[in-house]
């Protein structure tokens, strides 16, 4: 069993690196706290006898060495970038757990067939660079790095460039590593285990994402002068789709979600009418064709509040992935790891989308999830028990061990 | 009659400091580029024989002296200061047309009783700092001078700090200044002019403004994993509010206007549900009580929403001005000017806010009016003609002439 406590620690001292304003963190990639974070990690992983690789996507790879120098390492990991207001736990817990692991097999001098090597990729959260899991999506080849390199923060500063800036940008070719086999651990983010009691989520599936970035083009114009028949207010139309999505969610609950969590005024000024509004659809089913439906009804239903309103409106579609299966056997080592060790369980669905769900095209892969207190993430008062991080920890050191063959 | 070539080549150069991005300007208050403006204006009215004034809140007084040393001035003036995607002649073509009365005046060795000053008063948009016609609002006593300078803009930069930083502190005490009568010649920036086919507008009335500051809280969380019917959306709570404030204008159309110009989102990433929305309404009548109930109304059904969807709501008034009759007598010398000029001229409500708002508290004042075109303002594409600048100075001359005794 892992240490809980040494996990503690390291997740107290790592949520040190770019504190929140509200007892959270804000490190988000690419930025000083990033390159921070990073530094403490290497240096832990170096203190636990591994080598440290780093691709040229910026995503790092500490391995312990199995006995046969043939085998294809069995990977976990997660991320240690956070949302600008987010928590301590989301993508760290699975970073550092993974590192948990690499500690107890020291302590108990166990050896492994294959490798096992912890990864934390770059730019999970996808707040500064849409879209999120950028790195891994590259790594699995959904994306080339070329894209990734020119993606542009609010700033307009290049995700390359940053990279670069920061000193993490590596040698090694993105993706030319083979798996073994892939897991994360990672926090809930919903409320589910929670409300049933449960230690331990077995992730069978990830439901599927759909950003769509919608520009709604009006005319500014003086808000006292112009009369109420010749305004073109694209804040208004932005107002309208947002009521659209909301009921076009709720009209496939509750096996979808939708919001709008990025939205910009121009030009943002008190007495002028918005003359533009540029905003992010987030959209989410286990289901594709349901994702599908939602992408199609805000095109239609969006292009007709425009068209009402003599507004212009364009959609691009910014993100998304297509609906996850994991791989049967890695869900079954997760699940009867947390069998074996006692610990109450459940099959679930992740509401996130994580790396796993991209590695998962590359790599047989599953997760294993821990509650979080009220369901609540990407806020800064996340919050999960050591009880809770143990077990997950547990789980994933078991399903390791099993699957690195000891 | 005034030079129309020479005010033309006037509003043109000064509209190369601080250039838009689409052909306007970008000349917000107290930037450096407010600095520059100021010393060209300084400059011209100097080389025209006058002395320059400065008070402490930055407003600038050109004077020419009158033949009495005992006469109060006749004051004309409006605002150099833009929107940060405002046009050319909103504001400037009212401190140059007064500049281009007194280089006329020089011209024709012009003699007046009462001296004639030209007024820039600081501040008038109230985007970078709300409210608008804040300098003129301290002159006229409406607002103290340290809760002015106490006002701080999106960075957190002090009015008080920045006006001194840009070096246009002056010495002089704000509102110490007694006047004859003030005018205040601006364009239309709505479309009933141009519609009509009349060269000027005579202002009889400014319609009064409300600002409200709505800020709406939910719970930041996850767009992917937090249920439908656990969502706290203050995003959603936001767009409900938008529709409210249009339907509550729209209820009192023709007589109001209302919209939102201002809108924040926090933390406004892209899978955050948004846990706070903070935004501005804006909302106009020349009816006081009609101002009073779409309030009124915001706040009840504000309420309602936010009650509806277990959200919480703060409304805060953060600027407003009572509607405006203006001075009788400066009004028909307005019309008798352009009645004797032979200008097409109808009387007219304004409806945007006007320095000339607060000073009419202080001293007999009254605003003539040019058209623009479509109406269009507070936008980069705000257009006037030549001539129509030029009937409006024209009607400004003769009616300061009239006022200030030759
Ligand atoms: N786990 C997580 O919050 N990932 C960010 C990508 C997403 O929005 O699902
Ligand atoms: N004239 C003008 O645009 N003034 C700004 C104040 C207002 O919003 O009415």
């Amino acid at each position: 069993k892992i240490n809980p406590d040494r996990l503690w620690d390291s997740l107290m001292e790592m949520a040190k690196i770019g504190p929140g304003v509200a007892g959270g963190n804000n490190r988000q990639t690419l930025t000083d706290e990033d390159a921070e974070g990073r530094a403490l990690f290497q240096k832990w992983c170096e203190e636990a006898g591994c080598t440290m690789g780093l691709d040229t996507m910026g995503n790092m790879f500490a391995q312990r060495d199995g006995t046969d120098p043939d085998a294809l390492p069995v990977y976990v990991g997660s991320h240690l970038d956070t949302q600008p207001t987010g928590g301590k736990y989301d993508g760290v817990l699975g970073v550092l757990g993974g590192l948990e692991l690499l500690r107890t097999m020291n302590d108990l001098g166990i050896k492994t067939k294959h490798p096992v090597v912890v990864t934390n990729w770059t730019n999970e959260e996808g707040t500064r660079y849409a879209p999120a899991m950028l790195s891994s999506g590259v790594f699995a080849g959904i994306h080339t790095q070329e894209w990734a390199y020119a993606k542009t923060d609010a700033e307009g500063l290049r995700f390359g460039d940053e990279l670069k800036r920061i000193g993490w940008q590596g040698d090694e070719e993105v993706g030319a590593r083979k798996m073994h086999a892939f897991f994360e651990l990672h926090i809930e983010q919903g409320p589910i285990l929670e409300a049933e009691g449960k230690d331990i989520g077995v992730v069978t599936h990830g439901q599927g994402l759909s950003w769509t970035q919608v520009t709604v083009t009006g005319k500014d114009a003086h808000t006292g002068s112009t009369p109420m028949p010749m305004r073109k207010n694209a804040g208004l139309g932005m107002a309208r789709m947002l009521e659209a999505v909301d009921q076009i969610a709720w009209s496939h609950a509750p096996h979808a979600v939708g919001a709008a969590g990025h939205i910009e005024v121009y030009p943002n000024s008190r007495n002028v009418i918005p003359g533009q509004v540029i905003f992010t659809v987030d959209f989410r089913s286990p289901d594709l064709s349901v994702i599908e439906d939602m992408e199609k009804r805000l095109r239609v239903e969006g292009q007709k509040i425009a068209d009402d309103m003599g507004l212009e409106v364009a959609f691009e579609k910014v993100g998304g992935f297509d609906p996850v299966a994991f791989d049967e056997g890695c869900v079954s080592a997760i699940r009867s790891a947390a069998e074996r060790l006692g610990y109450s369980h459940m099959d679930v669905i992740s509401g996130a989308g994580h790396d796993a769900c991209w590695i998962n095209g590359v790599a047989p892969t599953a997760m294993v999830m821990c509650p979080c207190v009220d369901g609540l993430s990407h806020n800064e008062a996340e919050e999960i028990t050591k009880e809770w991080a143990k077990a997950g920890a547990d789980v994933l050191l078991h399903a390791v061990l099993e699957t690195a063959e000891i």
